[in-house]
């Protein structure tokens, strides 16, 4: 079993309907697998030092702790607040030993159309933040989020801009490649290529992209039963030189948080061992 | 009445639950809209004899025909079937006297997990289809769509690529511009710059993107209701050169195909004057 989970990390998203944080890890070692991300509501649910003991009693890795981020906002003291909240999300990741705090950036400050100003407060709130992180070893990683969602959740929409942002901040800031939000990127082996170049990689989100899509925020697809060629995109990844977790990540309201945890865990690692793995 | 509307057009997808053809164009004319853009099936239903007699008749614009594309197919016989449609469709795009027929290129082959792939059957299928689209003298607007329809309605998913498409095709290729498929773009400013210069701006579609968007297919939202910056982005539309109408295009299966087509047209009227001409 231990061999068909190398490289497995689960999102703990994937199964938050059905467990809380213990029994998400009980459930994942059951699997033999010892690599999560949790989110920091499921942490703060059953408390910090809670979750690090049993993080740490089990060998667990975290592949990431999901999420800061969400930095436009219309009134300064909106912007200094998310700063502050990334601030404390970013002990958090130290406490619980993440690799990496998953940023999902934001979208339009409210009321507003200019989407450039968006990234402007991005850049700054991220910058604001950074010192904090590099002094607590918490590597921050920039989600790019599909166009999809450009106005609510993430002004960064393509690898390039993360990676663009990143040259900008400098050292400390990366990028967490998920399949579903860059899969469809003319870009995307050029920019894969890069971001390993410049070793900014820090995550690698795996799940499916289904045709057709029926839910803009909860209809993503287990592995393989999408269109999105994982193999391929692995490949990239692994020659720019990433060869940490590919981390299972499923919202899917009307399908797998529907089923038994167990059942959704088993086709997680049978899939990532059909689809996923080169 | 006149000046509100100069300068405006109207998709007839806009009212496609409300009117057929006829009515349309009607309604159109008693708003004082002398541009339209109808779809094929709309044309075919009262036949293209009599949808050209009443184009004539009444001294309407076609600001374009949609549409055309769909190229990529798992088999070369389909490949070739719609080759022959695209023909037929620049046939029909002639006989209406439209300033061009819209493609919307296709997403991935059937059964296929290769985009590359898909866009070289796009660049294929319109390079096949050129040589009829330029001895009729109707240019070919490929619509560059939004990221999240890549896998079922088009592989170009932005204008840098429409535009990239356009260099390899040559003459007689342009690009439609619709806002709700681009807005999001950090490269949008760059490309519509390039666009106008190299002379490829065929068309500019308007509505807007509704938060939340309830539907992937069917939430567009009227002009004003949404995030974009419609004067913001006609302004880089004009400075790069092109001065046609801004086609109102929207998809709303819960809210505006719903209402009156009067309304919606009075509606389309005022927006269009309030939120979108500079």
């Amino acid at each position: 079993m231990a061999s068909m989970v190398d490289g497995l990390s689960i999102n703990l998203a994937t199964i938050r309907e059905q467990c809380g944080f213990a029994e998400a890890v009980d459930l994942c070692l059951k699997h033999g697998i010892t690599s999560i991300a949790p989110w920091r509501d499921q942490v703060a649910r059953i408390g910090i030092d809670e979750a690090a003991r049993i993080i740490h009693q089990n060998g667990i890795k975290l592949t990431g702790l999901c999420r800061g981020g969400f930095f436009p906002a219309a009134s300064a003291a909106d912007r200094q607040s998310a700063i502050d909240d990334n601030r404390r999300a970013i002990d958090e990741a130290a406490a619980l030993g993440a690799d990496c705090l998953v940023l999902v950036v934001g979208g339009l400050a409210g009321g507003s159309k200019n989407i450039e100003d968006a990234r402007e407060m991005v850049r700054d709130g991220i910058a604001a933040t950074l010192p904090h992180a590099r002094a607590s070893g918490v590597p921050l990683a920039i989600e790019p989020l599909h166009p999809m969602y450009a106005a609510d959740r993430s002004c960064v929409n393509t690898l390039g801009k993360a990676l663009d942002m990143c040259e900008t901040l400098g050292e400390g800031v990366g990028v967490a490649i998920d399949v579903y939000h860059v899969w469809w990127d003319p870009d995307l082996a050029r920019e894969i290529a890069r971001a390993g170049r410049e070793q900014r990689i820090l995550a690698h989100h795996i799940c499916d992209w289904l045709v057709p899509t029926r839910d803009m925020l909860t209809d993503r697809g287990m592995m393989g039963d999408g269109v999105i060629d994982l193999k391929g995109i692995r490949r990239m990844v692994e020659v720019s030189g990433f060869h940490g977790a590919q981390e299972v990540e499923i919202f899917s309201a009307e399908n797998w948080w529907k089923r038994p945890a167990d059942e959704v865990i088993r086709t997680c690692v049978e899939r990532f061992h059909d689809c996923c793995r080169i």
